[in-house]
This record gives C-alpha cells, structure tokens and sequence, in this order.
C-alpha cells in the first residue's frame, strides 16, 4: 500500500520496538536514512535500532556518532526498510526478513512493493530526502547527527549534488541540514575528497587497465582479487571507482566489474543518456536508476564482460 | 568605498556603456559572474560587454550561450570588475586598466580595494552568490542563460559544493537558479565528470609522478612541458589536477606546479585547516583563500619546489 508522508508519520508514531533495515553492502543512503530515522524514532521515546547484512564503513559511523543509536534489546515488533527496492538487497538478511517488512521508505522508481507500508519518492535523489521529510511530520526536532546522517546520504546519492539526479529540492534540502548542524565541508572531504593509499593505488591500476569497445562509447575497467592482493585494497573501498569510466570523453556506458573471491563477478553500470542503466541491468537480474544500476553474475569476469559488452553495444545501436 | 548590494544596484542603473572584466586564466566564477552581469545589464537596454586578457574556454561559452552577450561597439563609460581580487589579475589588461576600474563585486578577503566601488562578500563561496543577489537588486527577470552562468560560478568555485566554502547559502542559491532553469545536471558533468582523452593521459603521468614529502603531509605534482608534448594536452586542462594532491590520506599540503614555456613556473596551493595557503602563497608574492591559493615563480620547476616545500614544512612545524 502506497502512503504519504504524513501516513509514514503517523503509522511510525503508533509503533515501538522498530527494527531498521539497511540494504546490504551499505550506501550513503541506506545508512544515513535508517540512522536519522532511529535517531529521531530515539527521541520520541520509542526503542529502534538498525541492523544491516553488512558492516557500516567507519566512515560513515564517525560522522554520525553511530553509537547514540544503540539501543537496549528489544523484540521487534515493527520493520522499516530504508532505501531498499527489493527484499534481496537485504543480502543475508533477506531470507530472515523477507515478507515480514512492514514499511519501506525509498526513492527506487523499480521499488517492488514488497513491504505493508510504501513511501516512494522516485524523484527525489536520494532516500534521505524523504526520511527528512517524515522526521519533520514526526515533529522531532532535527539534532547535528540526524542531520549529519541525512547530508550524507543526499551528498553520496548524488555523488556531491553532480548527478542529473540532483534538483532544487535536494540543494534546498542541504541548505537546510547545514542550518540545522550538518558539517557539509569535512562530510564531503571524507566523502568525496579522501583516499587511502591503497584505493590511490587500486585507482591507478584500473585506470591503466581500462578498456574500450564499440567506437569507445563502452569503457570497462575489471577490478581483479589479484589487484586487491598487490595494492592491500579491498571491494570496501571501490566505490569511487565506477564513475571514472563515464567521465571520458565519447563514454556512453561504463562498466566496472568487480570479482569476487569465489570467481564470480558483480558489474556497476553508468550511462549516459543513450542507454537507460537500470534496463541494462535488468537484462541480467539487476536493477538500479536511470543512469547507475548493478548485476551479479555467477560467471568470472571475462564471460560477464562478454555478455554485458554485447548487450550494451546492441542498445547502443537501437 | 565599500557598498552593499542596494547601493551596487542603484550605481549601476545609473550607468551606461559597461565594460565588464574578467580576470586572466578565467575560472568558471569570474566567467560566470561577468556574462550574468553583462546579460543583465543588456536587459535593462544598457550597453555591456566583457572582455578578458584570455580566451575563454568553450565549455563555458557553450553552456551559457555567450552569443548573447556580445554587443555593438562603445566607448566605455564604466568599468566593472568581477571575482578579481587584485589589479594585477587581469593580467595583460592590467596596464590598460589599473586605476581606472569603478566597481568590483567580489568574494577574496584578499580584495585590494583597487576599485573606486567595492562589493564585497568574503563569505560567500563564489562571487556569483552576490551577482545573483545584485540582478535581483536590479529587478531583472533572470532567464535561463543568466542562471546557467550564475550556477557555473557558484559549482566551479565550490568544486561541485564540496569545498568547506559552501554555506547553506550556497546550497539555497543553487536551489534558486535551478528553478530558474540552470541546467545543473548537464553543467555539473560537462564540468565535473567529462575528462578528455588528453587531460586523462596527462593525470594519469601526474599522479605516476607524485612526490612526498614531511612524512607525507606534503604531496607534489610537478606538469612539465614535455609532459603536455607527450598526451597532447595543455594548460588549460590542468585546473582539476591541483585538488588531486590534498586527497591523499593524510596529506596537509599539496602544491602543484606547472611550467610555463619559457622554463618559469607557478604553483596552485591547496591546504586543510593546518596551513593557510593564501599565507603559505603570499610569501611568494601569491594570494588566494585559506585552502585554495597559487603564486607565480621567476625560476624553474625544481628551484620553485625547493622554495615552497620548505616554507611548507615550516608552516606545518608551527
């Protein structure tokens, strides 16, 4: 059942003994949204805490002060997905919550509508946006870490207010979280302008390794277990790496594939225009927006790369 | 005499026949800030036009239609200076209009009051913060060219709103001039996210050539002339290499060099909290904000390098 932001509100005051499910191999997004939420569940006095399949980033814990969201044990009698558009991407947890979640609040146009309760907004930027509107119906008065938690999940969602993605509501709603405490400038350094000497090094030998079909319009960077090996890198730290294929010039579709220890691979697609991403995906189970989304595949990476390559040189041509 | 946005506005009603002048080397805030202000201008019937002692780069004419500036001759009657901090910037149009220039609207806390008219606002992120408020002052209709050009400003000298400059006025004015129809997903990849063929050969040989030094605080970049020989690249690709050195983790102080043809050189400075790069700039003749400044050496790169590392190394000891 789809509901506004009001209902979202409403139904939330009603509950207590939230549990808040964070999609796996966590984002911005995912963690800033559910961390805001059960911060502000926090201060109506209700008990809520946020689990995910796997581990949050430093990172992102330090610049939200992850441990006011500890919480005592509580038997959960309420579940809210944040920023999750199917109960897969729950990764290890899908199978322990799926067909139990009781509401989702997200901003994926392919969100399945698996849970009870929907809050889609597919043209906000980001799932934060959304999660700071139904803060505000909460009446909960928004502290420094709620708002450092909702800034950045709009600032990576949009990779620092770049993507097409971003509109006016997402520059007005930074404004406000600045007023309201956000540390955007050392947010966005950590974000946006800090690498460890291991991804520099990781991001030098896929930049090397680049790779370019059909004309140049398709840019495949693989990301190898041999590579993590030589620089002391790990996938943690690859997020930055997708959007370099798209940045060159003539670039229409960007593939960055990342292998697995067992051999198998995932791909991180980013378009342009020409080709919409999340139908590229599609083709191989995936999902995602307009212009970023992801597949698995059970194969290595020259046969992913394969397959992918053709698939995305035929709708280039259409 | 400094004036404020009221007073800047009634002046130039007043006036006729503008000259607007961008600074040397333009960036996309003095470029922006001068076509916004020209077009403006011309709305209310005016005579302007904006000159430049370099080219500007098309990437700009092309996403604010500079067409529209141009203009029939005049003779100019005053004199405006946009996002130039000292007479000196103008580069070589400095000898032609040093002690001649009646209105400046600016951002550096630098500003050498050289303008008769100075409007001032150290605290905004771009100059294009306050020609946006000054063309309100105007009572200007803002169309879609003057928001495009306002909105390069504001992104370019904030890279993409990353930097610590961005205030919540920042993220309001870019939320302003979107709804006035800046182009910001177009804007902010033609700026952020398209690397040409020749400028990602040239970072690629940049970063292979990183040096460190003071237990890594401090990480240089040297780019040489053969360096531009061997990608087919050339300096006025090389503004987005400067902010590659401070993102190295635990990098304080990152210094880029770049020779020019006749073996002198100059440096673009880029600091964190610890060391005041206009101050570490200055000592070198140079200038800029707190994180972002640069100076121009008599000398070649490696000399130039010895200087600024070891005034560095001082500044961080204190």
């Amino acid at each position: 059942m789809k509901i506004n932001v009001e209902k979202c509100a409403q139904i939330l005051k009603e509950q207590d003994n939230i549990l808040i499910l964070a999609h796996a191999h966590p984002d911005g997004d995912t963690v800033g949204g559910s961390f805001a939420l059960c911060l502000a569940l926090k201060k109506l006095g209700k008990k809520a805490r946020v689990i995910c399949a796997d581990e949050f980033l430093p990172k992102y814990l330090n610049l939200i002060d992850g441990s006011l969201a500890c919480c005592e044990a509580f038997e959960e009698e309420f579940i809210v997905a944040v920023d999750v558009a199917t109960e897969n991407l729950l990764g290890d947890l899908a199978e322990q919550y799926s067909g139990r979640i009781d509401m989702c609040i997200d901003h994926h146009g392919t969100n399945t509508g698996y849970a009870k309760y929907l809050l889609l907004n597919a043209d906000a930027a980001a799932a934060c946006e959304t999660v700071l509107k139904v803060i505000k119906a909460l009446k909960v008065k928004i502290d420094k870490p709620m708002a450092n938690a909702l800034f950045i999940g709009i600032s990576t969602d949009t990779g620092c207010f770049r993507y097409a993605s971003t509109t006016s509501n997402t520059y007005r709603a930074a404004a406000e979280l600045v007023d309201l405490g956000a540390d955007n400038g050392t947010i966005n350094r950590v974000m946006f302008e800090s690498k460890t000497r291991t991804y520099a090094a990781l991001e030098r030998l896929a930049i090397e390794g680049m790779r370019f079909y059909d004309d140049d319009r398709i840019c495949v960077i693989k990301i190898t277990q041999d590579m993590y090996a030589r620089t002391g890198s790990s996938e943690q730290e690859t997020d930055a790496i997708a959007p370099l294929t798209r940045q060159i010039e003539g670039v229409e579709v960007g593939l960055t594939f990342r292998e697995k220890p067992d051999g198998t691979c995932k791909c991180s697609i980013r378009t342009l225009d020409s080709v919409n991403a999340a139908e590229l995906a599609a083709a191989f189970g995936g999902g995602g927006h307009k212009q970023a989304a992801a597949c698995r595949f059970d194969c290595g990476v020259e046969d992913a790369e394969k397959m992918l390559v053709e698939k995305a040189s035929e709708m280039l041509s259409v």
